[in-house]
């Protein structure tokens, strides 16, 4: 028997993160870009006293603890107060995505029986849409002044969020509960099957938050200024806004603006020195900057995650823009970081290009964040193999179940009893513990029982300089049940042949992973998060007869 | 009512830090000045290969949980054994401190009750001197191998660390548990009344762990390689020890030789980018560079905590050795760090000199720390203030009670029913919420009712090129009750007249803070933290008469 230590008890809360920075930060900024138009600026410590009096407005609306308060919103200080404001009161924070369709909006928000919607008025159409049906948000409140107020619409009620503040006194004190507590609620985006919710804790966002800040994870300092492209409606934009309250850094927040030049724009002039998104953002900021013959001034560098990073687009930050690619990976059910790619000692004295290789892999596991790969029988796999498998991953801030999927626990459980959570990615792990995803499980190609992974061919094409988008999935072949099938986009006024591209894989990859045949579209659809919709495609092409076959 | 989130849950525990160093950083190495003499390197893997087997020894020791486990050891590899193999099999390590008398190490090893006590070969003699008197500890063993085992002993059936790790099985799964269970002991060094214990949890210690590698803070990553001076005996040496493994840093350990020469060696041999440890220690270090005309080729940062470092320490660094010193403040009963002088982009654009000033500090509050200041009313005091108070701070990393001192709690509570432990230091906080320690309450000089700082006026002294060391006391005196004394060590062969150093404070200080008086001694004598003990010079000078007076 364990004796107990004598150290203090106190839960860990996200109310104590702003606390915090009120007390020690003050003075320090967040700047938003917002849907009016304008440049906002408000203190830590206006911050804090507003978050309270938004405590105070969320009561006076009659939210209690435990309920779900929605948003659909950019990112923004008053995205960042309703952060606060709604899981330090103990309510839950539900971040609706506003890509989605408004039948999965409606069919989400009556699942979280969400309570109040706060919105920016970008998305009253989106809530015009659907705020008639559905069944438990009483409450509809616009998060603008009164002068930006609609002056009529399909919603009745509207309330506005700056009376709200202005009506409620900012003398509130942070309740105190249980860290295990529910904080908040994103739903996966499910592209098979309905939305998920998972439900994170205070507990696990406070621990995430730590791991997030580390030197080698993504090195939050107070000295740093940060740019979440990564929107506040997905994942918590990774905790940034969590991570910037608990190290003092400023916050820099894009609004709507996520154009290349909206875009370089802040980053200037707010003396951005960190951003962080998802690689197809990145591709229209690169584009930009390249056309405008433009640099960076203060901005050394940028995490990417969501979906891999293609190659080509890590050197182009490095090479042309000296800024440091940081990839990293993680999904909703995992709060959501799960490795970052920092350098280990061993590879300081390598050369740029060995720096690449290690670059494009997602990187090292967080301490705190267990993962292993399993193959198709369960068995863990060797790390440093040539074998990938599914990626399983557990750790204080891994979902242990769905929102109110009682019967849907998608823990996976092995030999020793462990609870382990099925990412859906298939990944290789080397030696020194830098896992690479090389797939989505459902995005495998099997051709001849074994795997090829797609995003290392996807990688390759999108390293051809007329290649604007490349999507590579399983086609029908009769003999070796599925071979790859490359998609392209081309970029405008580029050209390449279908015998140029395969030419292009030689010496690049095993010969048999060469894909078969290359079709070239006028688009890729993108997903509510930014992924390449490859069910869409799958559905396009299959019955797409390939010349090998 | 919340609703409870829907995260895993795992204990926070220490084994955890080890199997994940072990994972992800394998090939990392800790490197050791063993007592033998001769430098040794093992690697993470080695590390928890041993620790494991050091886990099952304990068990055949018949070491079970709750159990307390002494130390007394030199920073070694085989004191990190130990660290993880007690506390990760669920029993608590105890680390006394070998400075002390053998008569306060019998004090403490019968208050914690410990079972078994391993010690460096170096500290036989001590041993030999308690033995027979301590009425818990059965069982002795040197960490040693055979060869190196003493050939006759007074104390009956010594047991060999190398054979005990010889004979065990590496086969053992580390065990869960609470994440509140104890998981270490140290005993503050006690300069009045009797040692008291402060029992450390493993949860106290991850989320210390998480706070002190911040960038803001430590700074630990993959890529540094950590030396640290500050003893593993003492408050777990700031929790390097546990940081390395979170984060994968290279750990050097410099053994018993704390020696100038010795220790740049080896700073230099290891490529050691930071070190850790008390201001004394590294005036030895300064001095042998300065004579020997020295440089660092790798280190650039060095942290200094335990005592203010004096302004005149972080200038040499800097300016003769390019090292940054980054301040820090805490104690047995904090972890220990509460504080750590990053700084904030205010700063950047400032002036050396400016930076000196900021640099002086002992820092800003680490997110999970709360503090204050208060008058002796109890009152909190601004900051920003003249006013020093009496700092109290409050987090999951602060002790709550003493170890088996159940009526004396030792927390103040607050009109919100708050807990703060009461530090003894007394202190200011600037409005950018940098602390700075001016007194110990005890050395506190209160002069007509308002208090003088000792610590300004030796930092003042200090800075003086013929003083080596300088104490500042109070003195009685008939009219203000207290008046400063400067009791002064002179640098070897550096002369200086007592108008001389009175002359020195002019216009350094507010002018009634100036000492009345200085006296010069040979030598000021250190406890066994590396303070001053300032209570031995208040009794020889107690009645010393005052020019003034």
């Amino acid at each position: 028997m364990t004796i107990p230590g004598l150290m203090m008890q106190q839960p860990l809360l996200i109310s104590s993160l702003l606390v915090h920075a009120e007390r020690h930060h003050a003075e320090q900024e967040i700047v938003s870009r917002r849907v009016e138009g304008d440049i906002h600026r408000e203190t830590f410590r206006e911050l804090a006293a507003r978050s309270r009096r938004l405590a105070n407005a969320l009561a006076a609306l009659g939210v209690k603890q435990g309920d779900r308060v929605a948003t659909i919103a950019w990112n923004g200080y008053r995205h960042m107060e309703l952060y606060y404001a709604v899981s330090g009161s103990g309510a839950v924070l539900h971040t609706l995505n506003p890509r989605l369709h408004p039948d999965q909006v409606v069919y989400i928000a009556d699942h979280a029986e969400d309570s109040v919607l706060f919105f920016d008025l970008t998305f009253l159409p989106l809530v015009e849409a659907f705020a008639s049906r559905v069944k438990t948000i009483k409450k509809f409140v616009v998060m603008t002044d009164r002068a930006h107020m609609p002056k009529e619409s399909k919603v009745p009620g509207l309330l506005c969020y700056e009376e709200l503040i202005d009506a409620a006194s900012d003398a509130y004190v942070w309740p105190s509960f249980d860290e295990n507590a529910a904080s908040s609620l994103c739903y996966t985006s499910g592209t098979t099957g309905h939305p998920k919710g998972v439900l994170y804790s205070h507990r696990s966002t406070i621990l995430h938050t730590y791991a997030v800040a580390l030197p080698d994870t993504l090195n939050c300092s107070a000295r740093d200024a940060i740019l979440p492209v990564v929107p506040m409606f997905h994942v918590n934009a990774w905790g940034l806004p969590y991570a910037a309250c608990m190290v003092g850094a400023k916050l820099v927040f894009p609004g709507p603006a996520l154009d290349g030049k909206s875009l370089h724009e802040l980053l200037e002039s707010e003396k951005v020195t960190v951003s962080a998104g998802v690689p197809t953002v990145w591709q229209g900021l690169l584009a930009y900057m390249d056309a405008s013959k433009l640099k960076f001034s203060t901005m050394r560098r940028t995490v990417i995650g969501g979906s891999a990073c293609p190659p080509a687009m890590i050197r182009a930050f490095k090479e042309a823009y000296n800024v440091d690619v940081l990839h990293a990976w993680g999904m909703t059910e995992t709060s959501p970081l799960g490795t970052a790619c920092a350098f280990k000692p061993k590879h300081l004295g390598q050369s740029q290009e060995e720096h690449y290789a290690v670059m494009a892999k997602q990187g090292r596991g967080l301490y705190g964040i267990d993962m292993k790969i399993v193959g198709e029988d369960g068995a863990e796999l060797p790390w440093g193999g040539e074998k990938s498998g599914e990626l399983l991953v557990r750790g204080p801030w891994v979902v242990n179940r769905y929102f109110k999927d009682e019967g849907g626990n998608p823990l996976l459980t092995d030999a020793d009893g462990h609870g382990w959570f099925p990412t859906g990615d298939v990944a290789r792990i080397d030696t020194d513990g830098y896992m690479q995803i090389t797939d989505r499980s459902k995005d495998v190609i099997k051709s001849g029982g074994e795997w090829i992974g797609s995003i290392d061919l996807e990688n390759i094409a999108m390293a051809h300089p007329a290649v604007a988008m490349a999507a590579c999935i399983a086609a029908h072949h009769p003999k070796w049940d599925e071979r790859p099938l490359l998609v392209v986009v081309k970029k405008p006024g580029a050209e390449v042949t279908r015998d140029e591209l395969i030419a292009f894989f030689d010496g690049k990859i095993a010969k048999w992973w060469t894909p078969d045949d290359v079709v070239f579209v006028d688009a890729i659809q993108l997903g509510a998060t930014g992924k390449m919709l490859k069910n869409r495609l799958r559905d396009q092409f299959k019955d797409y007869k390939l010349p090998t076959a």
